[in-house]
């Protein structure tokens, strides 16, 4: 074996970063990272989990007792919450307006359900009252359904879903990954079997945990299937006759076991992203969900005030316009990940493309958690100004800062006034 | 809805952690978690990717381009490994000698595989001429067999095995969660084709990242069921007729393309843990991993001779045992789990039970990575001393720790010699 090569000391450029995620971190939530490792039945760490799930029920909007984080990034948070509910042969419907549509037809046909797509143009969503009247006429087990497309920038309204699927005895799952402590997300209001967040969105804590709740519909069906592992049960565990969960690592009966007062042995649970959480989710309560929201509406504002002053042409119908993405199109005749590179490179600003019918075709600028700030904002389009300046893009030159800061001089007059 | 309750700052006792894990880690790597985000495909970020997996390669001692993290606990890499060769229908062999082969049963189980197993009384391991027959008499697809069991702290060799793997066109995998950096591991050397490790033991890193590395003999296995998920995948993008490996998330063909040059997406990488990751694993390298291995025998020595003064009894065979696991019998008519209590609340000491047939029966003090420590093995030592007297228990006061004192000073006089 030859000697190792030396490797240099960590160390990282600035940044400010405008992209879907992975976004910035609050300092103090990177700071609860450096915590000291407790065991894992330590009872200040299971204290913490409890305390935990807590704040998961507070930001999810909901009474669920099962509310937890699955140790992985928001896509493991998906497939266990899918594979969980879905049964081999089970119908899921998936309406589909952006990629992450696909990924849960992706994960469901991996678990052998059989799927049923509906399709919009990217950049729109769905009335709906078509998924509704879909959910009822073709009756599938699961409504799998992203809120918030981050591929497109849109948000799908969610009326009346709820009542259809309980109409049908369909279980409502819903990807929330993009939407969760950004803009509303009423998990019992909405009545919302199984949702699901990622941590590197709008909760800003870095990826690698994602809360998951559900509500006991959905743990009826979960329990069904529940099954203690090999080295851990007694004889007096009988299985029922039901195909077991797939994945042992992703598998929420389990996870839910592990969670209880119980605390039968499962994974290790990933401490430090565990006082991350935590500390993102105590973050989000103390700031307040409706005042939060409002905070990503005021940069929203002030971020389309710049990129309209600039003469970017928006991407996708207004009307459904997610407020923590916003896309713009890329002008005639310029390389859009050239301009993106250039705006990494000189000015340490991460802007996003995106997939598939977009690729090349669209910017997407997001403002979520501790990246949705003035900082951010300001900094991004004085950056994108310049940029496309030096890439022969007319603009005139001066006007996105300060429609920016008029945006935000005109909140401040607001709330001095309401005061 | 209700006002949320107010949670406090997270704060945690000071803990001296002998357990087999999640144990403590180096401050250097937790002030590596402080790390600002990058974005995942920013170049700068990419090129930490790059490095980790040329370190992941120099501790598993191997020259495999395969080689990455699975963004989840041991487990998590555990079930990618068994998921991306493990085809329904097809044998696996898995000998058991503690709780973690059953894991790997449960595992292969859930993925419809034909599971054959063979067992030898916890505490001891197989001869493995006995497992080389075995896998030459049943010609499995894989054998599926675990390193260091944690459980009964055994440790099992390997010899003959890789051969007669290949003699009979089997893959052999294997869980070196509790071994990689403790003691010897020799991927390549062993002919190992699939190999797991976890964060949260010898390497010392908290748990959630699992490097994982597979060779060629396991790529080719791996490959032929590689499908780039909907929402990326081209017109030109052909299937195989084989059925696709069934997770999506833990998908090791879609991870190695999101860890090629391609960067093909996938989840978003977990930030703040890879850079843990890479702290932990360049601070292995940077001490060398023969150094690292004899600073675990060192403190077993001291660990064990201390033990041995105290008058415990050893549990297990002798000639199997893991370096960095020591069980010892829990004294008769001594309730082993109110001594671990009075450990932890009075000391900050965290020592370990053991699960099913050894419940109740022996305690697990472990000593890996930034926890194989003169501090920990002393003050471990002392405070259970002053525990087994405070609970009744005849031991020989003050001789624990002149013994492990004795194995410090000769070392010390052994290594000044030599110097």
């Amino acid at each position: 074996m030859t000697t190792s090569p030396r490797f240099a000391e960590l160390s990282v450029g600035k940044r400010t970063i405008l992209t879907p995620g992975p976004v910035e971190v609050d300092p103090r939530v990177l700071r609860a990272l450096t915590t000291p490792i407790l065991g894992q039945f330590d009872p200040e760490f299971t204290a913490l989990m409890n305390e935990t799930s807590r704040m998961i029920q507070g930001v999810f909007r909901t009474a669920n007792p099962k509310a937890l984080p699955v140790d992985g990034t928001s896509r493991a948070g998906l497939e266990a919450a899918l594979t969980a509910v879905v049964r081999p042969g089970d119908k899921v419907l998936v309406p589909i307006f952006g990629r992450f549509g696909h990924l849960l037809v992706e994960i469901c046909q991996r678990l052998d359900a059989v799927v049923e797509t509906m399709e919009v143009e990217w950049g729109t969503v769905f009335d709906p009252t078509v998924i509704a009247r879909a959910v009822r006429e073709k009756r599938p087990q699961v409504l799998a359904l992203v809120h918030g497309e981050t591929s497109t920038g849109r948000v799908q309204p969610f009326t009346g879903l709820g009542d259809a699927c309980r109409d049908v005895g369909a279980l409502f799952v819903v990807d929330a990954v993009a939407t969760l402590a950004g803009v509303p997300f009423e998990t019992d209001e909405w009545k919302v079997d199984v949702a699901i967040a990622g941590a590197q969105k709008c909760l800003s804590v870095p990826a690698g945990i994602a809360p998951v709740t559900w509500n006991d519909r959905a743990d009826a069906r979960i329990t069904a299937r529940h099954r203690i592992e090999r080295g851990l049960r007694t004889a007096a565990d009988v299985d029922s006759d039901l195909p077991p969960i797939r994945s042992n690592y992703l598998d929420l009966a389990q996870l839910s076991d592990y969670w209880s007062p119980a605390r039968l042995n499962h994974h290790t649970e990933a401490t430090s992203m565990l006082y991350a959480l935590r500390e993102g989710l105590r973050l989000v309560l103390e700031e307040g969900l409706e005042e939060r929201w409002k905070r990503h509406r005021l940069h929203e504002a002030a971020l389309v005030a710049g990129l309209k002053a600039l003469g970017l042409e928006f991407f996708g119908d207004p009307a459904s316009k997610l407020a923590v993405v916003t896309c713009v199109k890329i002008p005639q005749g310029i390389d859009g990940d050239a301009v993106r590179a250039f705006l990494l490179d000189q000015f340490g600003v991460e802007i996003a493309s995106s997939f598939g019918p977009l690729k090349g075709k669209i910017w997407r600028i997001a403002t979520m958690g501790y990246s949705a700030s003035r900082f951010n904002v300001l900094h991004g389009l004085g950056a994108l100004e310049a940029t496309l300046i030096r890439f022969g893009v007319k603009v005139p030159a001066g006007d996105a800062l300060q429609a920016a800061l008029a945006v935000y001089s005109d909140q401040a007059k607001l709330a001095s006034t309401k005061g």
